[in-house]
């Protein structure tokens, strides 16, 4: 339990206080935030929140989209956030396509990247590239593998630029565990759901808990040990059944789903 | 024109006999077939039809599902079919997990194509294997990547196994221009359908005809040529809005959108 952080967006509509509380009830030592739910309490009070909780933020939800005609003014204020907040890392969306072809749309991603890394290194703040699911690539992420990602952040520091892995993004990619390995200290943050049919509808809300799909956990958590990643597993499933239950509820089923994954792992 | 190949599942509910004289009527040369359709009017009068009508059958839908309990039997059916129909190519969707990880459902195809390749040879039908998108890795093909597929087929002679490739499945991966390049004479069928946005509710049937989303037809098709593949090109489109459609509209609107294609394109 000491590594496992709640992504309050497995609990959309908890608002942040109830959240951080329950966290501390239950004796979870780690958050996940977005900075939508941060901005509506307010960045400082949520800092303040956290920080007198005793509770660590293992990342800020999201920066990227480096198609926006704001992306760089943008990114540097989630960069700016994350710091506030104390979140060692700002997990990236990269953006669809908007209009460019594929090769085109990722130079925009590296050179969005090449813009930010500095800014990131003063603000002591890990830039995550997040490879998102193929179904998400023409309108949220053409970085649709973790061998895309890796070769994304290849050209900078790795304090400055790594890779966010979520399960429910990777699990398909027949050699994601080779990838997982060759990654290394490049895995800034780990996010475990689970792919579940049928698809909804919205495929956004698609997610399940951790043990109720099919991806391989214990594989994916011994693959990030043996990589080298020690730092906080975080859960975060998009999923409209779940949202609509109480706060309390949804943390207790997530822990509980955290804590079977961990029981069946190699580690 | 003399390589466009309708693909019969782009009209859905059009039966066959009006398929094979709404393409002599438009002089298209070519359709690709699937074996339900074909089944429902008669293995060998659909042959008759066809052959009568001096349409060549670029290829036949579908053999593989691997997973399924009768996939030997199954799959030597189908291979018949091809025979007879005068299909060279058998499509081949090779299943989804069915209760295994991963690699024990790719490995299952793996076992499933050796099987079968001796029966294929002597039939003279290719299978084709075909990636399709990772959205559809659980419970239809784990086979999500042309790098994925060209693995499967490698220790095969050309002759008995290629790929099926279509934009639809494939246009996303940031490698799939230097894997088409690879693919060389294992291209065993092209088709085309285009990524449109949004998903609708049963992705199934999200594609759109080409030229309607943010597939770049053009490069896809100066690199199968490049590759050497000098078949027919097939558009295979699961839409129910233009299922809903009159046959005959289906076509002409299938025709417009490849033409318009190969007009933009370098080829």
């Amino acid at each position: 339990m000491n590594r496992f952080s709640f992504n309050q967006a497995t609990a959309k509509y908890w608002p942040l206080p109830d959240v951080i509380e329950g966290c501390v009830t239950a004796g979870v030592r780690w958050v996940g935030l977005w900075r939508e739910p941060v901005d509506e309490y307010g960045l400082a009070r949520s800092a303040a929140l956290v920080h007198g909780a005793g509770v660590g933020v293992s990342s800020l939800c999201r920066g990227g989209f480096f198609g926006a005609d704001d992306w760089l003014d943008d990114n540097k204020r989630a960069i700016d956030e994350a710091a506030t907040l104390g979140a060692p890392v700002l997990v990236l969306v990269c953006g669809g396509l908007t209009g460019r072809p594929l090769e085109a749309a990722r130079a925009r991603v590296a050179a969005g990247l090449e813009a930010l890394v500095p800014y990131a290194l003063d603000a002591g703040v890990r830039l995550a590239v997040e490879p998102m699911h193929p179904m998400f690539t023409a309108d949220r992420s053409v970085v649709a593998t973790l061998a895309g990602a890796l070769a994304l952040v290849a050209p900078f520091p790795p304090a400055a630029a790594g890779i966010a892995l979520d399960t429910y993004h990777v699990w398909w990619d027949e050699q994601v565990f080779p990838l997982v390995a060759a990654a290394g200290d490049r895995i800034a943050c780990v996010q475990l759901a689970d792919w579940v049919l049928p698809l909804p509808a919205d495929v956004l809300l698609g997610r399940g808990l951790p043990g109720t799909g099919c991806v391989e956990f214990p594989r994916f958590l011994a693959a990030v040990t043996e990589a080298g990643y020690g730092g906080p597993i975080e859960v975060e499933v998009f999923n409209a059944a779940l949202w609509a239950r109480p706060g309390e509820d949804i943390l207790h089923d997530t822990i509980a789903a955290y804590e079977a994954v961990m029981a069946s792992s190699r580690w």
